[in-house]
């Protein structure tokens, strides 16, 4: 806007010297058709909004106009070059409320802007008045005339008034469209209805909406959208403590870590699940003044390799590799390894400090001293974590930035592309949007996962100043209704502040529900995660069901944080689970519509218990230039067996629909089994923990019916 | 924020040359205590919110920080010489989602400002800390050695980091206060409780409270208010077409116009209801070519004076006035007239033309030429409104409006001080915008009324653009949920927007529930807008329940527009509406309470058709130093007795309660009729359309109890 505005303002000062000086500054003043409460954008524009290359977003204002002229409205998606890439149609989709909307989609990462274009429409006007006066025999003559000069004046693109932003004419063949229209219109040899179809021909309006008449176009400044690549949006995280493999006792019965390696050897079945991130938690060298032993006890014994949240000893900090793991070569080959496996690393940071972390005595500035001289520990009155050191961020902020870069630096050389940040909400957020940005300008393609589990407030602000991912309160919606809503949320009103990651379990994390309902909860914990969120992530022993809290605790006992967990990975397979999780990340891998976020639909059901949404991507959106559906429908009752109808609104499904004798029809078939359904408004269903406990739909495509 | 920073930064460089760049450019970088979605900010702070001098208007920002220490959030609002005129501690009203307000009242017209201060409060992380620490027994001394610390370092105003902004020290006095107390907490004599308290006392408290140790502190920008004078919120209009006022048949049986001299006579009539604007409708010059008859009709016959709408003639345009109503000197006392009563005249202003406006044939480039070389008349096909011809704000705007602005200003400077807007919605908002800024950059008083009656966007854009008034929805709320939900809409969602004007009728609209009911409806519909709206209007002939529609249009039969409608003011008195409109407007004069928009509690009653709200004004925000609430209860049934229960939530009522032997009591007064009543928490009420229709309680200061 601020740049239109000065060049009319210039253009109108050579011509009309006496104007007197406008009392607005350029950039507040009101546009002549104005488009207002621009969707997305966050803080008024000063954070750019979120969006994802490959992904369609929608972009909503309002607008409106003075008098009864008709207007026109175009969201513009600009590329990081400053190119135009995309310019939209906007509809009005709350009629009344002059609410106008359109998807846009980038195709690559990188620092892009959208705005709104507004403009007058001579043409949409005079097809109304035309016909409507024509019709009642008003001022036929006049009518058709004014159509023949605006078809004339169309053919030159000559927009009004003439200090107007112009666009080009259109090209020679519109042009002859055009003019040959103004000749039928003017023919008082012909029909006055033969005349008036001229102007309103399918021909004449193309060569209005390939090349419009854009009167008193004016458009909004640019907003600001960060789009990431396509895995900040979409991708299957595993978890492991890369110690608990291959961990066992040896002779003596004493306690041998896992290594990098072996955790390694255990890639290829976990890419063979289809997950396409593996996540160590910390792999630095672990303090042990205070230690904490197994369960999270006060006293260690010999035999506990301590929590590796408390992170450094004199084998080093952050930068480091705890001796157990191995060496930079053995996580290099780590890395090589995932690589060739087609996965990414994704490394914990988690910024605090044992005891015995280097920082401590080269740095005691960098962390809180007390009245006592001593270095405060983690505390939340009047409980103590003697075991932690929080780092100060206020004392040097400069320096301890300077060093936390470093540490990231290094990981990123060896490979590392994601980073899942413990606890983020207890530093400062100025400290994670300068820190996020810098890495970022110098490796885009880094990722970082905010494991925030606090308020509302600072977990979408950590997603708006530059976390491209953040865990999600999915663990504790467990009602169909709130369910449901939170998926909707986070789909529609917080997508442009954070992308959600679905975890039905972590290593801290083990809800009540979780604790009865055996294998079934865990497998309708694990669909509604897969198909929920284009994003989400497993904890390694989920295939288990391992599922007994620590008493008094959302977490599971004999907690992995405190002690070595081998597991039977010969028995994986006992409860299917392993097997469902791969086949939830290849519907994910086939299917676009589970890969976006925004396009949810919620479809009433019979049951309390019986649950329904869809996810669509329509086929000019689909990386496969055809429309993508798929409905999920799960029974949330781990116990019983539910039966009813699930009724699916075909006009808000997206679904091109099959109209047959009997009524609509969508032909159907289950991601999980591989049956087939045909489907249609009112459906029944039969779920049950026994033979299946969810459908997951793939609505065929149209074309193959 | 983009101030602070920016020293902040260069301090920081001084010190610290190795800083890296900071990839955020200044304004955008999040504060170390972030304040986001900041209200009221209009279109990200490109426009001002509106405000009025001597009302309170809530401030809301969503605040938090990282970890567990405790922060402080203050409003802050900056006056037109950028002085801070008040800062205000904010307090959590939705916690969990840690969203702030605190209320701010500016004390005169301007361009003002506000902002949200956050800081860190170490003293109120000490004193919870200390409190659950020395309880527990834990970090006795060390806890104590702190506060005692915390109290030094308060007495030299020494904020952390050093870095940080900074505020003077206590005085003398407070430094003694808190030096005192840090030796009790350093004397070991004494006991753990003693010097505790020493620390948390009434003394040490209210010197934190005055001069506060402001750790960390940040600001966000400051966000724009326009600040308007006290009429612009609180006023009562009084509508008349000055023609009518005298106008009579002569000894032929012509008609002879009434004058401005004639209508001043009565304006002490209508200052003694309590109205303070006068508002006329059109004085100018009515074109003869397509004049409209009575009602409307297509013919107007000789004794047809035509719409005041319809302006201009060879006499003149809109800087004319109608030679039958008299000369500017008849004008100039009817301004005079008008003053000494203590009333303001609003002048209508509708920008379109008769054909015969001079304007017509000077400046056709100011109309739409058709391509029969007419100029182009009103319509919105298939109407036509032959007469109107509308201006074309897009060829010459800046002729255009410079003729406008010299109109405006004739008027201003002959003493009009308001102007009520006809169809603003029909021309473009950006002329708004440009010409009620220049007017009032050199006549701040004078204030515009936007006579929109459209959809939602354009009227709340119509006020956030310069509107200081608009012309609601209020006419067509008749059912009890819609009304005081609408009630709550503009005193609480659109009121940074748009001020609300509450008109029972006008000239243009009669809706249908008027038209039965009686007397009794007409006085609902006073009670309600009196008191439903700081601002107000009354179309002249409202005493007289003038109540039948032109048959199949929203507006009275025999419109005042097309004739004249003398009235027999000697029988004004009869329906008694005239003398409730005389107490409306006294009770609205001496209640706060009434004046005011934000203030408004919905109430529960038992039945549909009664209706309940109170209006508060707490002491620190009314005029008298007083806190006012009114209650208004009204049955909406004008046919039936109501008798039912009305419940006040006292919590949410505002007012000081006296808690009696038998429960809350409040003194009432019934502004009505005199009649006095004890009110608790529920409260019988019987109201009828013969003795009353509705209560309007005014509850007895406390001290007066």
């Amino acid at each position: 806007m601020a740049t239109k505005r000065t060049s009319r303002a210039t253009s109108a000062t050579r011509t009309t010297p006496t104007r007197s000086k406008h009392p607005i500054p350029p950039r507040a003043r009101i546009n002549r058709i104005p488009a207002t409460e621009v969707f997305p954008v966050v803080e008024g524009g000063l954070w750019p909004a979120k969006a994802t290359e490959g992904e369609s977003f929608p972009v909503r204002a309002t607008v409106f106009r003075e008098g009864h002229d008709a207007l026109n409205v175009e969201a513009v998606l600009i590329d990081p070059d400053g190119v135009e890439h995309m310019r939209e149609t906007m509809y009005d989709i709350a009629p009344g409320l002059d609410r106008y909307e359109a998807w846009l989609m980038p195709d690559r990462p990188g620092d892009w802007t959208f705005r709104i274009d507004t403009w007058s429409d001579p043409y949409a006007t005079w097809t109304h008045d035309a016909a409507v006066k024509i019709a009642a025999g008003t001022d036929v003559e006049l009518m058709l005339e004014e159509g023949a000069r605006l078809m004339e004046r169309a053919a030159t693109g000559r927009v009004l008034p003439s200090r107007a932003k112009k666009t080009p004419p259109p090209q020679a063949k519109g042009q002859d469209i055009l003019r040959e229209a103004a000749e039928i219109l003017r023919d008082d040899t012909a029909s006055v209805q033969h005349r008036l179809s001229a102007g309103l021909s399918t021909k004449v309006r193309s060569v209005f909406r390939e090349t419009p008449l854009r009167d008193l176009w004016s458009y909004t400044r640019s907003y600001p959208l960060k789009v990431d690549r396509k895995k900040a949006l979409f991708s299957s995280w595993y978890e492991i403590f890369p110690r608990s493999y291959g961990a066992h006792r040896d002779d003596e019965g004493n306690w041998v870590s896992g290594t990098l390696r072996d955790a390694a050897e255990h890639l290829p079945r976990i890419a063979d699940m289809g997950f396409d991130v593996i996540y160590l938690t910390p792999i630095h060298p672990i303090g042990t003044t205070f230690r904490k032993g197994r369960n999270n006890t006060l006293e260690a014994g010999p035999q506990d390799p301590g929590s590796p949240y408390g992170i450094g000893s004199k084998e080093g900090g952050h930068d480091t590799i705890h001796p157990d793991l191995g060496t930079f070569a053995d996580f290099d080959f780590f890395i090589s390894q995932a690589r060739e496996l087609d996965m990414e690393v994704a490394l914990d940071i988690a910024l605090q400090c044992s005891p015995d972390h280097p920082w401590v005595k080269e740095h005691p500035e960098w962390f809180t001293t007390r009245a006592d001289g001593t270095i405060a520990y983690a505390e939340n009155p009047p409980k103590k974590y003697q075991d932690i050191y929080p780092l100060n961020f206020d004392n040097d902020p400069e320096g301890i930035y300077r060093a936390i870069k470093d540490v990231l630096i290094t990981w990123i050389e060896h490979g590392v592309t994601l980073f899942r940040v413990d606890n983020p909400h207890t530093k400062p957020l100025a400290f994670w949007q300068r820190i996020i940005a810098e890495i970022n300008a110098s490796y885009p393609d880094v990722i970082f996962l905010a494991e925030a589990f606090t308020r509302p407030a600072m977990m979408r602000t950590l997603g708006a100043i530059g976390f491209q991912q953040s865990y999600t309160y999915f663990a504790w919606r467990t009602e169909k209704d709130e369910i449901l809503e939170y998926f909707e949320e986070v789909a529609k009103e917080t997508a442009h502040l954070m992308r959600p990651s679905f975890w039905p379990t972590t290593h801290d994390i083990l809800t009540a529900q979780m604790t009865t309902g055996g294998p079934a909860i865990f497998a309708i914990r694990a669909v509604l995660a897969a198909t929920g969120s284009p994003t989400w992530g497993i904890y390694s022993g989920y295939e288990f069901v391992e599922n007994v809290q620590r008493p008094g605790f959302e977490e599971q006992i004999d907690n992995e944080k405190y002690e070595f967990r081998p597991r039977r990975w010969d028995q994986v397979d006992q409860y299917g689970i392993a097997h469902l999780l791969t086949l939830l990340n290849s519907a994910r891998k086939r299917h676009p519509a589970l890969q976006q976020l925004h396009c949810i639909t919620v479809h009433p059901t019979t049951d309390d218990r019986l649950l329904c949404f869809s996810k669509h991507v329509p086929a000019q959106f689909s990386p496969t230039g055809e429309e993508d559906t798929v409905i999920v429908v799960v029974n949330l009752d781990p116990h019983n067996e539910v039966i009813g109808s699930v009724d699916i609104d075909l006009a808000k499904l997206g679904a091109s629909v099959n109209y047959g004798t009997g009524g609509p029809v969508l032909e159907v078939v289950d991601e999980l089994d591989g049956q087939e359904y045909s489907w249609g408004e009112h459906n029944f269903v039969r779920l049950n923990p026994i033979e299946r406990t969810a459908h997951v739909l793939a609505v065929k495509p149209s074309s193959r019916r």
